[in-house]
């Protein structure tokens, strides 16, 4: 048996399409979609994803304004321009590229985000209301993953899902979304993290089983139960180039279904981010 | 075997104990720590509620002021009093006593409450700090929980935990305060509830179960793993008086620590309510 991949650029271009016309409906209305980002220093990877961003916003018709500052920026100064974008009418979504420069501290400048515009929902509010269960932004990457099981007709309603780590931005999120009542919700969700005993015995405990901890080929051949939907979150930089945290050719003779690494999750995370500009605009116009 | 019960009443007083003396501490710095408590309508179980946290609160040194509200109150009346008592200096914790009237969105009352007198720890902000593991106020229930257990020198870390109820009171914070780095959580958490398939296989997975969802006697004896430790949140009224959700008699044949029903869990929600009350004083003082 060899497993199904499921293709997150092939998803990922539907989930754009259909943002690039909800935002020419907007501008056909007198909205023009726009997101705001917030760049600050000269990390390397960052400079990269924000270029992504960019680019795949202008594609679907969404404008982007990259505010940059140098390594040296002050906390006030960032404070300010979240500040003033949270009161122009014109942006209706606001990114901060993490991580900041040392010693700034992105909690505080996340906290100062309004929730009406936080497209990347990490602030405490949008994951306070996820939570509570009530409407706000779903962060990128984990509602990626749910979007990509969904498009592929993968339900994860009564089914037993293992995390593997309990990230801020991926694992935790992901597990409350999954937690939900109804929607994408209803799954029955382990998780599982560095300080786990048995990692083995909740990972192949699992119907689908998520990786994202950021080690390569973690997640063995072993570990999955034959037939299980294995979506991989990782993205490492080896000498073998970009991999993910799960050992995709000993996993995909065991799983039913399996994402590749890359074009699984990584292009499913901008689309989301653009999907929720576009429905910040919606909201605000 | 007999399980150890875990006495929530001893626990409760040792925790009042110290809240009591920290209470002193601050009425000597000229701080007296205080309470408010947002009462609106009839309903009889919330009147009884209030009453306890009014009693338990004086006791410990913590004034209380309850601002009791008709059943027609209008949405502009509440929202009022948050907003006065987020402003006045003299009040350090505010609770919103849950359900409001019929009508009234207790979502939109918890938004506009203050952060730093959420005391309750129910508003967006602060369940989303638990998830994004910030400081903040953790809800009374879970804490609750997790406070017994360590006071029992019971710990999760590294240990597989099994909670049955999602509930956004109780469920789902304790899920996120499980998995916090260090501290209470570091546990391997698992969450069923009534869409999961086979209940008992995830609980019987548990070195520490918790039930937590409303009905009674839903945790059999078969359900848990010989050694467990068990803790029922529930509190159900039957025609034999106050259950929990677990079959205590047969559990605890099985367990090697189980809470009973009444006298566990209950008894901790307002101790952990009143140390957040006075947490919430130093914090402001």
């Amino acid at each position: 048996m060899s497993a199904v991949i499921l293709d997150g650029k092939a998803c990922a271009r539907q989930v754009r399409a259909e943002v690039k016309e909800r935002a020419a409906r907007l501008r056909k209305r007198g909205t023009a979609p726009k997101l705001g980002i917030v760049l600050a220093g000269d990390f390397a990877p960052s400079q990269i994803y924000v270029r992504s961003k960019q680019r795949a916003g202008e594609r679907a018709g969404i404008e982007v304004e990259v505010a940059r500052f140098p390594e040296s920026v002050s906390r006030d100064e960032l404070l300010g321009r979240v500040h003033d974008w949270n009161e122009d009418t014109s942006v209706h979504g606001v990114i901060v590229q993490l991580p900041l420069p040392g010693g700034l501290d992105s909690a505080e400048v996340l906290e100062l985000l309004s929730p009406d515009k936080d497209v990347d929902g990490l602030t405490p509010t949008s994951l306070g209301r996820l939570v509570a269960g009530r409407p706000g932004f779903l962060p990128a990457t984990p509602s990626g993953v749910v979007e990509l099981l969904d498009r592929n007709g993968i339900t994860a309603s009564g089914r037993r899902v293992t995390i593997v780590g309990r990230s801020e931005l991926v694992g935790k999120p992901l597990a409350n979304i999954l937690l939900l009542k109804g929607g994408p919700g209803d799954a029955t969700v382990t998780v599982c993290h560095s300080r786990t005993r048995d990692l083995g015995a909740s990972s192949r405990e699992a119907d689908i089983l998520v990786a994202a901890v950021g080690r390569p080929k973690l997640v063995t051949g072993e570990m999955v139960k034959p037939g299980a939907v294995v979506v991989d979150v990782g993205i490492n930089r080896t000498d073998d180039g970009l991999v993910g945290d799960v050992d995709f050719e000993a996993v995909k003779q065991k799983a039913s279904a399996i994402t590749p690494v890359p074009g699984g999750v990584g292009p499913m995370t901008v689309a989301m981010l653009l999907r929720n500009t576009v429905l910040a605009a919606e909201k605000q116009s």
